[in-house]
């Protein structure tokens, strides 16, 4: 069961994902540093990470009293302990994502922060090993007592994932890691009871995690223990009537056994990501069809157009099939983020361009959106139609996005690009650089130059590269007449059945392969199914998802009594601003019409049609649409990423 | 400010409503048991109530542990205490339904019961008057700590509603009065702290009647202290990120000051009715110029069309305007019942019909939804579209719904008709009989006969008038075509300004009003604002909203897929069942389509076009529409309010 330890000196360098078995990986992570983003649409988003959110993060955590909470937990201050419990995890996700960004260059701030915050956490951390603020402060040191809501392991998990990648990036020297295993040796002792089942999921992926890092094999024996104690219905909290079932907790139905996704929606999904960790090092073919099945489920009709998903504001759920109110939506930033994670461990077990789409999708869209283009405020929640709505917020009482938001940014480059024996694949197009050093074909490296999103080409350019080696890259689901040249000549484009253009040749420093992917503007229509959209249309262009804002409406600023007009492809507006912000806009004929009277809104009379027609007179006008992710930037206002066409009964 | 004492004897008889000033009265209750019905769909009602509904919930309030409560509380028993806290308001909920069916003909099983009941409740009482079972044996002793959630005077208002009921239908003698009058008198002391604000209204109305029947103003005095304390935003629960805020508990702005309804749905419309008892009594206009705004707010884009309110599951509220997801719906049964109460009270006032209209919107579909066929299985949720959904309980751990819907249909015969001091107006239409005693035209007295829903003729036959009266009809504001004969002479049957027929001469025993109300189907149409039924259609036939169930379709059982003929008038089948059950049924001409394969649900492509197609062949078929109330009879099944018409594109 257990991969070949002699691995693991290669993890210096790695990602937040790095197996060490091979065996179930059609794809690796290409490791060691080898990819890195250097121009282009998400460089600006990492610069902006490193250089506003980060430290807005860090100045946060001071603010919101989550600091203090461990300097009251070590007995170097007093005073009320500042709630929700899980206020660690926020300190060790701002960890993370300092951990992550050093391999962009290291940040004297950062470092001393860091260096500070661990001393805290050692002083804070109990002889045996133990760590949580909570539990010391305000349950007097009673541990594990409540494990659906506690927190506790979750709290671990994030200190092991911010540990590890302090010591892939060459940040161990500020001790985080020693505290992270003394935590983690603790818990794979009789410290922790033997039918513990964690209540919020993460300690699974962080714990194999660990495992690879340190060849410890009890680290993922107690991951694959903890997640067998799931489904057995022992977690559940509240009282009848206001209860949160054990299907909430994904403790209904073992993990291998689970066809449907459900219940919390990041809990679901990073639950998710432990399984197939623990699929990929372990083997157990039943997690990974459950997690196929549950994969299918999800995207079939449970996931927003944006990636989003939790349809359900109470208990932050899954809803049934086909429930996705725009409106409603709750769409959780943290949820977008654990979406991501997920597809990164299938789509290496598969190879399949599927799940990097949904990843693009859910990383232009569902996860942007949660950041505001000022790198400081954020959305919690993500809905796709807002009345009136957009108040981003500094920060949150309950902290877990905006953190979470950071660590992915800094750590994007590890989710670009894949290899195998012989080759690499490209499945995010950005500006970068290559490197892998492939068992087949030697060492190869290349570079990447695209403006995409905004344009489709993308230009490969071979540094180096010493035998035959394939060269695979995305097609992307939604595109069409995808064109390619080797070297200035054309080439065949299909995809082949992955959803990959692949390109096998001995290769020389200097060949060049140039994808053409058209990004024109794409109408949207949702399926039968999706009751809450019928009748209306969205946008997409290239990866973005587009939405109208009230403020661009001329001479109302509101949406109420827009539509578009059916059948009309959008014209594109190279050169339109958010706030500032260049984005590629989109032009849509459409028609205000002035909202009928209050009144009872049910009527006997088609609206518009009928003497007696409540709803008012119409013009048309031209109507902007922005990408999804730049709204909620110019103040509060309507928006709606699903449009209404025009009641074709009215022509 | 304080009315006329001398007319309170006069209180037996009266309803579950009884003003004593009459000033700013447009209509008055009947009072003196003057309305009996004794035939047709709401007689069944009551006997099924009577039969069957009250006594499985005296059955339930035994077996689920609320009368034990009462007695650990009075030192009788020992045990745990079932929660939730509110349980005592169940057992007064059956006591008040017991107290109104008494009019009906004396149940020796329901006094005994009563009886029973009683004597436990005094054991239960502390020698002060205070009474609740909860803080005696939970919280040991120790009132009023928590204002938003303890439902103390909660509890205490349902307790005096029944007593009342008790003292106007002659059953007095089991000493509940007593019982509720002790802790009446507790709370007017200084028992019951100064800034104290009920985070659960209900307790407002119920001392406004307390007064009314005792002729002692310091209830009233009470009811309005605790209205005037609401609005300072001292009430709220819960932590930051989790908080129920103060607008949840109608806190966040004074009574009179609202305009827009919001916050939990039956604390919203209990609050009103008791703001409208304390204008309807002590004057003070802000408070009704409040309520009419909030009426109208409420019906123009926060009401479904069953008259079920309520449009979020989270924190049971009110959504924003417009915010009406079918499949999300919360529609509480007991929203439905306080809505009902509050229409009642602001048609008293202003004599206009829309508020009956309303009434009879929400009892025939809101409301009676949330009772099985059965007589003894419930819904707390009542939504307009569900998914394999429908599974009724016998009873709630929070049961608050069934009791409720015992009370109501005990007392139904009090909301037919009003009374003015030359006149009589009849709201509901069922078979009955009214008498009345008119200050300005002496006693009058008439039969009502009707098939009413099944039918649209309402014959009404006086049976006894001495002076010139006006005899006035609703004409409910979705029928057309209305027709009336007076002695088999047509008139002209307008409705005025208030929505009634009216005629006014001086009647003879004998004289037969006979007014036609056609009762056609009709296809209902979302406003264009109504973004969750876009493109659907309802069905309604006079006072029902119809809805279609999955069990009913041919060769599917299911709604998936199936949409309807735009611009065709349903047929209607007069004998049609659900579950033996008489109901006059639709047949609607409809289309059958092959659901999508399951995969990505946004197409490139309106649904049902291009080559590309995932929706598959379909079949033309008829559709049968029941009424909704009787939805969820015959096992889980979907449903649908809100049908889809064809898309037109289609053709």
């Amino acid at each position: 069961m257990v991969a070949e330890a002699s691995e693991r000196p290669g993890l210096a360098g790695a990602g937040p994902l790095a197996p060490v078995a091979r065996q179930r990986l059609r794809l690796q992570p290409v490791g060691g540093g080898g990819v890195r983003i250097d121009g282009g649409f998400w460089r600006r988003y990492q610069v902006l990470n490193r250089e506003t959110t980060i430290p807005h993060g860090m100045r946060m955590l001071e603010e919101t009293g989550s600091l203090e909470n461990l300097r009251i937990a070590a007995g170097m201050a007093s005073g009320e302990y500042a709630m929700p419990l899980f206020r660690d995890s926020d300190v060790y996700k701002v960890l993370e994502a300092i951990g992550w960004e050093r391999a962009h260059g290291r940040d004297t701030a950062q470092d001393r922060f860091l260096a500070s915050t661990v001393q805290l956490l050692a002083r804070a951390q109990r002889p045996d090993g133990y760590l949580n603020s909570y539990v010391e402060v305000v349950e007097g040191g009673k541990r594990f007592g409540n494990p659906a809501m506690g927190h506790e392991l979750y709290c671990a998990g994030h200190l092991f994932q911010a540990a590890i990648a302090d010591l892939r990036t060459g940040g161990e020297e500020a001790g985080l890691f020693a505290v992270a295993a003394r935590f983690a040796d603790m818990l794979t002792g009789p410290g922790l009871p033997a039918e513990f089942v964690p209540g919020h999921p993460e300690i699974e992926t962080a714990l194999t995690e660990f495992y690879r890092t340190t060849g410890e094999a009890r680290y993922l024996d107690l991951a694959a223990d903890l997640l067998a104690r799931r489904g057995r219905s022992t977690l559940s909290f509240g009282v009848p009537g206001h209860l949160y079932e054990p299907s909430y907790f994904l403790d209904d139905v073992p993990v291998e056994d689970a066809r449907e996704i459900r219940g919390h929606a990041v809990r679901a999904l990073y639950l998710l990501s432990g399984a197939m960790d623990l699929y990929l090092e372990a083997g157990r073919p039943g997690l990974l069809r459950s997690a196929v099945a549950q994969w299918d489920d999800m995207v079939s009709g449970k996931t927003y157009l944006t990636g989003g998903t939790g349809s359900r504001h109470k208990r932050e759920a899954f809803g049934d099939p086909f429930e996705l109110p725009p409106d409603r939506a709750y769409c959780e930033t943290c949820a977008a983020i654990a979406s991501i994670m997920w597809s990164w461990r299938m789509l290496l077990a598969t190879g399949e361009a599927r799940f990097a789409d949904l990843m693009e999708r859910t990383l232009y869209n569902g996860f942007l959106a949660g950041l505001g283009l000022d790198g400081k405020s954020f959305f919690y929640v993500n809905p796709l139609h807002a009345r009136a709505g957009g108040g981003r917020q500094g920060w949150y009482y309950c902290a877990c996005c905006p953190p979470n938001v950071m660590r992915l940014l800094a750590s994007l480059d590890h989710y670009i690009a894949t290899r195998t024996e012989a080759g690499v694949q490209i499945h995010q197009f950005v500006s970068g650089r290559l490197t892998a050093e492939l068992p087949g074909a030697g060492k190869i490296a290349l570079e990447m130059i695209t403006s995409y999103p905004d344009e489709g080409t993308i230009w490969l350019r071979m540094r180096q590269a010493t035998g035959e080696a394939e060269l695979a890259v995305r097609v992307p689901g939604w595109a069409t007449a995808v064109s390619a040249t080797l070297n200035g000549r054309t080439l065949t484009a299909e995809p082949d059945a992955d959803g990959y253009l692949r390109v096998t040749r001995t290769w020389a420093a200097g060949d060049e392969l140039v994808v053409q992917i058209p990004l024109r503007a794409r109408t949207i229509y949702p399926s039968s199914d999706l009751d809450a959209v019928r009748s209306c249309v969205a946008y997409e262009r290239g990866p973005f998802v587009y939405c109208f804002e009230g403020i661009d409406v001329p001479g109302t600023g509101a949406l109420r009594g827009v539509s578009v007009q059916p059948g009309v492809e959008p014209t594109e507006l190279p050169s339109a601003y958010v706030a500032d912000r260049h984005v590629i806009g989109l032009s849509v004929p459409g028609r205000i019409a002035t909202p009928p009277p209050a009144g009872w809104p049910y009527l006997d009379h088609p609206p518009g049609e009928g003497g007696g027609s409540r709803d008012g007179q119409a013009r048309d006008t031209e109507l902007l649409a922005i990408p999804y992710f730049a709204w909620a930037n110019r103040g509060p206002s309507d928006m709606r990423v699903w449009i209404p066409e025009h009641p074709s009964r009215e022509g």
